[in-house]
């Protein structure tokens, strides 16, 4: 009785990774064992056809984004990214200060590097939002002081779609003089993204997000801003990040910025509708709570958590019955890391206000460009009849039920 | 007359990077759009294939060295691996010293982290080698005193081509409690390696250098030694290193490292044969000397230099001839970081006490298992016309060989 029909997979796990997209791979291919020279190796014909892919995929990258080419660096991954902009702008910049921010609903990827600055002498601090996952602008203010170097403010939270108001926060940092990083991990290649209007110094960048590899990501560093590698070695990405480039997943990368680019407009918009309709539909689930801001969010992000009900086991029924979602973040999903952490109780719905107590996780629907209505109208289908049994088995549900 | 008839290309520099090997590629192929799921996302099955497709992967390359699977960490690179051995290792065990050797030969993504590590309050002491290339025993011995913690000695200098004897290496930093990585970027995968036999604590290992994809490499990590991670964020890799895996660049990293282990024998020894073959033929070009020990070398890897001739203007002859080969390795072969560290002499040539005056860069053929006997003839018809020309523009070897 908890399992339907299922016709295929539902993948509304976006936000965890999407597929590579065929075009993309095609564009891939020639780089693995034909054009598959070293870059690095200049003397030799071998070393043009890959060095030039990478010069192409760095434009590709910086229009999607408004930049220019040479304020692109290739990392290989969103983490990576984060890791060279947050500890590579501080050291570079320790001489001002050593405060850093972040905002308290960043990717593990940011919180948890929060330690390792305390070691090279830094102090972090963590700026509030609001219960719509809004940064708490008033908060910031306060936080920002004399001896603030940096803030690292993600543009949109995964977990609860929240998209923040990067351009006003961008703003303040600088007239304070502050830099200003922003996680886009969330909306570069998902939603228009210009860094010139957002007024951030660095912007990180996944490709893996938007039907790109794995293996490639990108760091926008703003024009004649200092930073300092974490990889040391080889000279490769003009000193910034050493090691031997992942040719084809960059031009995968590449290939995919461009794309996503051409496309966007018509994938929001069909990836907006099917999110609203999904969103409509399950607001009438008894004791569901959406979280996020309500409009400015994601496109095709719909998140919430039910009283009495577990988000994990809510996940595992969806899967059995075809529909693949998530509770946070891909990464908060791993068991182990959050007993380690001690982040099980996720710090994003923490920070938003969800009370622990009756919040057993929430659970995200991130759409993609390849879900259809009749996805959509499954899922619908299929969501009360498993919240109700995962309910019934809920003491707390019965409590509640007979108090009123 | 300096251009010959050109079959195809001649590949000669399989140290810089080596093609993806077909069933390799044909390996990775199902993870980049089909199997394409987040390994972290532990409660759909979308995770499932990916997350059992690493386990492979680390089991063959694991199986390549003598390792146990969870010994075996993956990285991005031969550079990230080495930036995560020795920062990892040391800032985890700096409470025990903070001395830490490299070989004078190491690579740059070793070389060039000591700056960075003096920042962190270490110290770094470099250990000699002979004219052969090999680590002299007697200054190691010298070097390690109360407080040295990490020695980093690599098995093979991609230069030169010298392997160094790693076993007695291992056996007297173990004595002394000293950790023990070594940079098997020029040898794992192309020669036998067994981490239990060398004794080592760590290894890098590199899958692009043998027909595995760029994206992808490794690091042994011996059961119980403590390391820090140096990319922070989710619980990837054990808590070692995080960032989403590049799952289709593990996979084929883990089948070339299967693929190197069952062919092995007879690659080596093919290769090793055509080496030979090269080093006997270019011996009787005059004021050619050779780097590197004569027989503790990689196979397949002839390394020389000649008096009175430009090493990069040797390059660029052999390359419009068709013969791609290197001087030093690829990263260094690049002009904008050979001026900005000032390492334009290659200091692998420098340790092994090539005179800067005489010698303007060396060359290094790296020979792979697709060359072939025809190649090496190719070759060794075109080298010492090539030689005799550029040599004759040399003013330097007119006076030479008028004072004779």
């Amino acid at each position: 009785m908890l399992y339907f029909d299922i016709m295929n997979r539902v993948y509304f796990d976006h936000a965890a990774t999407t597929p590579v997209d065929k075009r993309v791979l095609e564009a891939m291919l020639p780089y693995f064992s034909d054009s598959f020279g070293n870059p690095s190796s200049v003397l030799i014909e071998e070393g043009g056809p890959p060095r030039q892919a990478l010069d192409e995929a760095r434009k590709k990258v910086a229009n999607l984004i408004g930049a220019r080419s040479e304020e692109v660096l290739f990392t290989s991954s969103a983490t990576e990214s984060n890791n060279l902009a947050i500890k590579g702008l501080a050291l570079a910049h320790k001489s001002k200060g050593n405060k850093i921010l972040f905002s308290e609903i960043e990717h593990y990827s940011i919180m948890l590097q929060a330690d390792s600055l305390r070691g090279l002498g830094f102090e972090v601090d963590f700026v509030k939002v609001d219960t719509d996952g809004l940064i708490d602008m008033a908060d910031l203010k306060k936080k920002v002081t004399k001896g603030t170097i940096l803030a690292s403010i993600m543009q949109a939270n995964m977990e609860i779609g929240t998209v923040q108001p990067i351009k006003e926060i961008g703003r303040f940092l600088k007239e304070q003089g502050v830099l200003f990083h922003s996680d886009g991990a969330g909306t570069c290649g998902q939603i228009p993204v210009n860094v010139q209007e957002l007024g951030v110094d660095a912007m990180t960048i996944s490709g893996h997000q938007f039907y790109g590899p794995k293996g490639a990501a990108g760091l926008y560093l703003r024009s004649g801003v200092p930073m300092r590698p974490i990889l040391h070695g080889g000279f490769q990405e003009m000193g910034y990040r050493a090691g031997t480039e992942n040719v084809p997943a960059i031009v995968g990368f590449g290939e995919a910025s461009r794309l996503a680019q051409v496309e966007m407009e018509e994938k929001v918009a069909r990836v907006a509708r099917l999110g609203q309709k999904l969103w409509a539909g399950i607001a009438s689930i008894t004791y569901l709570h959406f979280t996020g801001h309500p409009t400015q969010r994601l496109p095709g992000h719909v998140s919430f958590w039910i009283e009495f009900v577990e988000g994990e086991s809510l996940l595992l029924w969806l899967n059995l019955n075809g529909i693949a979602a998530s509770t946070g973040s891909a990464c908060a999903s791993n068991v182990l890391a959050a007993d380690e952490t001690g982040l099980k109780a996720s710090h994003v719905l923490t920070a938003v206000g969800v009370p622990p107590e009756i919040c057993h996780g929430s659970i995200t629907f991130s759409l993609g460009r390849e879900n259809t209505e009749e996805e959509v109208d499954y899922a619908l289908s299929v969501m009360p009849t498993i919240v109700d049994r995962l309910r019934e088995m809920s003491p707390l549900y019965e409590k509640a039920k007979g108090g009123k």
